[in-house]
């Protein structure tokens, strides 16, 4: 009996978009306002699904407590109200795409959960904005 | 040509929970303040994913009307304003986490569709935590 | 320069809509499926509004995690998981209305407040069901 | 490395629910008041999602300013504030069901893309009522 | 003690915006594609407040049920999946922009509540356009 | 008549609270992380409310099209996809908190309506955490 349990986070940060071996003019005309020099940023609202077969004696797939707690060790602490460019190792040489974020969310978390159970992760980079991303 | 439709229902109910043969002590060391023994409540919101063949003269997969009405029937009849534990006979013997809950209404809707068709059940037990179950 | 300030919250409780004094059928005649002896319950979301002057120098109203700090001990602490008949004092001999919540929460929230600002309670239900108290 | 893209787009319009080959009083026992012979109507939310690989330089899937660009050409200029059932060829001879808007919104739009790409549509008729469909 | 109620409700329905002693291109001009001859539509989102005193045995300004009911008989019943132009008595002559709606259904719902009470409709036309009236 | 019409609206952009005559200590202790040197950011919904008399030909307080050209002339080609600190003028000596950025889009708007009409700004900086401002 495989169920998935699906835990709503939220980060705010500081990102642009350019590719360090472009100038200017091409990041722009491809990223367009996104690779502002002095960077924008979002309200990133994350969906962390992990499937997995229900306890059945406590009728949980896993304590949605320790997921919230492994969210906010992995994923908040580290992005939260940071610049994703600068602060975050992660994309020291990985453009911060939203593409990009949902992978290494991806990869922070997985290595944390059982190996039965399966994870998928949704960004919303903005409420019209989001990408998916299941490994 | 496969589809999906999808029915957006509520109920709303009262829940606790603990394992019957566990002490007080283990059950909120595992569910914490959930297990609390006078009950906490829930604004559940529930998405019933139909798929099947779509017919070609009236362009439906079924009509949402008899699926809002089962949903009616079988869940909202049976849930809404009640307490989950004392009250819904598929919870005398199991706990009702948002995981358990989603088996049961997934077994209940079931045995109404065509075996064509395929179901999902999406449960949310508040905002940022909610679970799916497809059988 | 009066600005508002707002802030969201959320609570999860039992609760049950009788009054004492009346028997179980006149209970159920007035409040319905609300009456319910084993309790129901809903995922309370909250909205805090404090109206005062903007710090010139700081340019806020009041630090909102302040804000936040004062709605968890007065509010989220002692509702949230409960049952509001039974487990909160001041609905022992309240009945714990959404309207009588919203007042509740009011009375508890505006000593802590400079008197210079004013606050405003909203209290969602449910999704459909809400209600606005001001003093 | 397979990503989902998704962008939410809107149009409004105006349809009827009605099979020509039947007469009033059969369209009116299947479809009930959405078979109003003066139509009714909805705000139409559209999810459009695009499943691909990621470059590895720009770190998209594709530009979702080309993805909001195809959306608006293809299907809001050509449905939006339009009636589905008289002024969009596509629902001359199909009755404009959410089932089939969205198989002709996935028609339309999946010759634009890449062959490696996969799509699919989610089309919300009403809050509580939507379909999904990828071919 | 003044508290208000707040209740969502949900009607669909197909309209135009024209007026009757333009021509069409000066219609078109003023309404632009709102004007089109063949209709379009929306889900329209209402909210209704109403605002009185708190009874103080049953805690309630106004049971919602009532007010729910009152709603259904009043703004449902005669709006939903409905052409506002052509089959609603209202706008016979009157524009159905969202403005003239939420008065018409101000003046539709107010005879029906306690001279003591005060009454705020709030009326989406899309979930970007609403508008607000209060006598 | 007086009617209230509204407009919600979109922009991202980066920011840092910090007064520039305090040192960092100071600037941490009172802003936390949102003073963090390398700026983080929001996606800002805006909602801008207009109350007028309703004309009684068209039926409008304002051509909604109006309106929303306004607030993309004044403030998403202002605000969108910027850094506030240092890429709006505004907030040069001006401290970019939701509550000065409320007051800064009032100011910017109120000049473009007419002297009847009285306007009220609603700033989300996160889906908890919102501002009103109304002059």
């Amino acid at each position: 009996m495989r169920v998935t349990v699906c835990r709503k986070a939220h980060f705010n940060a500081a990102h642009r978009l350019y590719v360090k071996s472009w100038n200017e003019k091409k990041n722009e005309s491809v990223f367009g306002k996104c690779s502002n020099e002095y960077y924008h940023g979002h309200n990133y609202e994350l969906i962390v699904n992990v499937t997995g077969n229900v306890d059945p004696v406590t009728g949980m797939v896993m304590d949605l407590k320790d997921l919230k707690d492994l969210i906010k060790s992995e994923v908040e602490d580290a992005f939260d109200h940071k610049n994703l460019n600068i602060q975050v190792p992660e994309f020291a040489d990985l453009i911060p795409s939203a593409e990009n974020i949902a992978v290494v969310i991806y990869n922070k978390l997985v290595p944390h959960l059982d190996k039965e159970k399966t994870l998928e992760i949704i960004l919303y980079e903005t409420p019209r904005n989001f990408v998916k991303y299941s490994g």
